[in-house]
């Protein structure tokens, strides 16, 4: 089991779950954060205006998924998250050592 | 050392709190998260109101324990965010590398 | 590859990041938080205010760094972050298992 956590441009989140949601993903949990990467001397456009690097808005969303479905759920984040231009953000993987559904206590990859 | 990683709904979270410190838990950090999970059809209820599979708002918990308190402090999540309706949430285990306390420097299992 | 994810407190935020960008931090994400450690009766203060073992607002900056990276990111968070008042925050490293940059497919090391 794996985390994938994507930090993506704000207004991608809709279009990334609509495909995520497409091949099979089940769940997944976002969250607002702000952040930079390396623009050595390039700007970054957000809402129109340039920015130096500093802080941006940007969405977190963590999917946390079974090994076989771990290919196609990156593959589609880099696919529909990616406009081209500086800043269409970064995916960083995790291994996940347990994980068990609330309600039933199901654990495993079937509770995902 | 492991980070247990909770996504429960909004309102449990002063019950599991309460709940961890009881069993000894000295440290845990929460975010304001969005999610979903597998819904196929079912409708989750938020404030009276019903949705789809969409994104509700979650509280995330994170907490960081010793091997030792790992069992104790699943169990009490699992009792205490538990209402059997859909949407209960989940969680997520990892391991945990390495541990600093900022202001002493001390590491390992007593700083925790 | 690791992860480093420090909870320090909010107005420490940009010391620690004008820091990290000078020691060739690259990219960090921060997220707003809020949460306890073990204060044992002790105090922690807040604008002013005491308060006693409940939720305070933290910032959580998480940063992915090459392992050569690792121990003066380390230490720069350590120096800065430090106030010596109780509450100065915790930091906390996982391995991360693989990393892509999104605008161009790159991983590994160099696309840090
Ligand atoms: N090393 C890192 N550690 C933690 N978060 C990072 C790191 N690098 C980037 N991020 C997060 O990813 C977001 C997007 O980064 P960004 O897409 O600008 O990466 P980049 O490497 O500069 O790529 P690009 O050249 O396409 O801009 C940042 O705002 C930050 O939140
Ligand atoms: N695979 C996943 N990856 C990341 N986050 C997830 C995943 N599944 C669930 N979550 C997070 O957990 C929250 C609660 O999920 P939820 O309790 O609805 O899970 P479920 O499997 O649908 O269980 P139930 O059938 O009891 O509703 C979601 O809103 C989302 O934030
Ligand atoms: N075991 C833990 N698991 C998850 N988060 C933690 C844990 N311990 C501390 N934190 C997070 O770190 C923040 C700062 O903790 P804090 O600096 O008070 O740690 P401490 O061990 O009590 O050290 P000090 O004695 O210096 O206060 C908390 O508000 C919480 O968000
Ligand atoms: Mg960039
Ligand atoms: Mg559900
Ligand atoms: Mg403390």
């Amino acid at each position: 089991m794996k985390k994938i956590e994507a930090i993506i441009r704000h207004y991608k989140l809709e279009e990334v779950k609509d495909a995520l949601t497409a091949v099979g993903v089940q769940g997944m949990t976002v969250t607002e954060v702000s952040g930079f990467g390396r623009q050595k001397g390039h700007k970054e456009q957000y809402r129109g205006a340039e920015y130096t690097v500093d802080f941006l808005p940007k969405k977190k969303i963590e999917v946390v998924v079974a090994d076989d479905q771990f290919k196609e759920v990156v593959d589609t984040i880099l696919r529909t998250a990616r406009t081209g231009q500086i800043g269409d953000g970064k995916i960083f993987v995790y291994d996940v050592a347990e994980m068990i559904r609330i309600r039933t206590g199901e654990t495993g990859d079937t509770a995902l």
